[in-house]
């Protein structure tokens, strides 16, 4: 056979549609997108003026060790460049950590009711997959650590997840990290950690960096409002760093992405509005819920998931029609659950005037 | 071992240094860069521009089908877009192609003086390398098929090649296609495309496509002047397409790179002028080296590689200091080469002035 062995069994990743497209498919004219957790304020002002001045270099390629952005990143997570990895998006970090560690048929440990792409890009590593239910749609660490056999090389842990918006509390993680051997890589993915930090609770997981099996994955796809950029990074030991490294491609990440993600980082204006907007925004949701008498999970993200006791594709369907995009959430066999992203007041009204006219 | 087997083999690609660099290190001002077969012109004006008015929307995430360019692209190359794959750059391409066909174990074939990232990836893929010698510079596509085992599933033909820049012809690529099994993917990079098919015997090679086991790649990164956006495509027919797209990351090329990408396919001017620059570029460099008695390989691209019968390396680290970057031929086992891209007119002598201070 020409193809790869298992490629089959790979369930492509469906991602919200974008705003372009429903206005082509549908003819219309305002659509408001709550469909994949992007900023709703737009991208921070900084990385856009920083682009603005930087177009006369784009026949060059990007700097390959993203030299300024890590030595930026490294001053204000107080760590070395070398303690640093950026991807095409924090996705790129997964990958990477799949490729530098996973060997075929060996296991990597997933929730139930997390990003989907662990399981895909673990599958496309040729990895096993384990996949341990979550409880109450928050990551149960007690059953994963239970479930490591000596063939268990990866597991991810979104926290805050998504698509739950829950998160795994600092003594959680404690608990957690000790019954953790040396032969396996614990991912955290925090790409939400700018949103979960504000929880008194949340972990700090970069105190647990220098045990040499740890890596941290963050992004400026959804604080920093530069999902279209591309740009996440890695964080662990220069040694772990250093195998990532060598199974990254050269130019992976892209001129624009460097300049704008350093310009983002000194946007602490922006940051703030960021934070204040999610806030209000999931007060206003969760009340609105409330009146409706649906069932939501309080989130630390800046998304929430709600329970409309009806099919969620038949929902996001005519959601769709009024020119609201959401996420249903069939892929992940809460059939009827949808997550919408927070976004301004004005959007979030028009979710909710779109929501009661369907019911 | 908590990493991988085989990663410490990985001898991890060195790029071109970047121009900020070599300020920063040397204290220089004035820096030209012609080592990584950048367009000398800058980008594609009409790409710029498309990004200027473009900027809102970066807390978006991109199409994950490029859906746009991909329309673009089947148009002008008069193909559908189930025939196309974008990538983050062509680079991304050869990982995909990999990624998708290749088990471990596998055999890639592959050039000795050819683009590195072949070998790199493969690697990467868990394949075994095979290296066959090129002979005179050239891709010798008799021995090539000669070296093919019932465990080859890859063969690798830059065309132009880098960094040779010479490239196979109509009559040979046809000759080496009779004898190739469909039980193996013939991968040609056509990165040099838009300069390669200049020459009149330069293979269409999107003749072969509908056999289903022919991949061609091909980059916006040099002709079209945006190396540092990051986008470059794939050909095939719709089932290998779709093998691709489903080990791809669904955000591979970001927002602006398909954009940009689109609005250079119409910048007919800048091709030329390009195309044009290039060809005064390469008979100025002849003529000099002919003068100074150096032997160089006649090039079908934008780049000559050019034969000093001194230490690259040493010559390399001399022109640094006189603020010109090139690329020593070191990696390639060439001892005595360098590789130079062809640049402004102003650069080109630039570099002739440092190079006969040298001497």
């Amino acid at each position: 056979m020409l193809v790869r062995k298992n490629i089959l069994k790979i369930k492509p990743y469906i991602p919200g549609k974008p705003i372009e497209e429903v206005q082509r498919e549908l003819g219309l004219k305002e659509v408001v997108k709550l469909a994949s957790n992007e900023n709703s304020l737009g991208p921070s002002p900084r990385a856009v003026s920083y682009i603005k001045k930087n177009l006369k270099n784009l026949n060059r390629y990007p700097d390959s060790t993203a030299f300024y952005l890590k030595q930026k990143l490294a001053k204000d997570l107080k760590v070395k460049p070398a303690n640093l990895i950026t991807g095409n998006g924090s996705d790129e970090i997964i990958t990477l950590a799949l490729k530098a560690f996973v060997n075929e048929g060996e296991e990597v440990i997933i929730g139930d009711t997390t990003f989907l792409i662990y399981k895909i890009a673990s599958q496309v590593a040729n990895a096993k997959v384990t996949i341990v239910p979550m409880s109450n749609f928050r990551y149960d660490l007690e059953t994963m650590r239970k479930r490591i056999t000596n063939k268990t090389k990866m597991i991810f842990i979104a926290n805050p997840d998504n698509p739950t918006g829950t998160y795994v509390a600092r003594n959680e993680v404690s608990r957690f990290m000790k019954g953790i051997p040396k032969s396996l890589i614990v991912f955290f993915d925090e790409a939400y950690y700018e949103f979960g930090r504000q929880k008194k609770d949340f972990p700090d997981t970069m105190k647990y960096l220098n045990r040499g099996n740890v890596i941290i994955s963050r992004t400026f796809s959804k604080a920093y409002g530069l999902s279209g950029l591309r740009v996440g990074y890695g964080l662990s030991t220069p040694e772990v760093i250093g195998y990532m490294d060598r199974v990254r491609e050269p130019f992976n990440v892209n001129i624009l992405a460097q300049g704008a993600a350093l310009a983002a980082l000194d946007d602490k204006q922006f940051l703030k509005r960021t934070l204040s907007n999610t806030k209000k925004g999931k007060e206003f949701l969760y009340k609105e819920f409330d009146k409706l008498g649906f069932e939501y999970v309080p989130s630390a993200t800046n998304f929430i998931l709600v329970d409309l006791r009806r099919d969620c594709k038949k929902v996001f369907k005519k959601m769709l029609s009024s020119g609201v995009i959401v996420r249903d959430m069939k892929a992940w066999g809460l059939d009827t659950y949808i997550r919408v992203t927070v976004g301004t007041e004005r959007e979030n009204k028009k979710f909710i005037t779109a929501l009661r006219r369907i019911l």
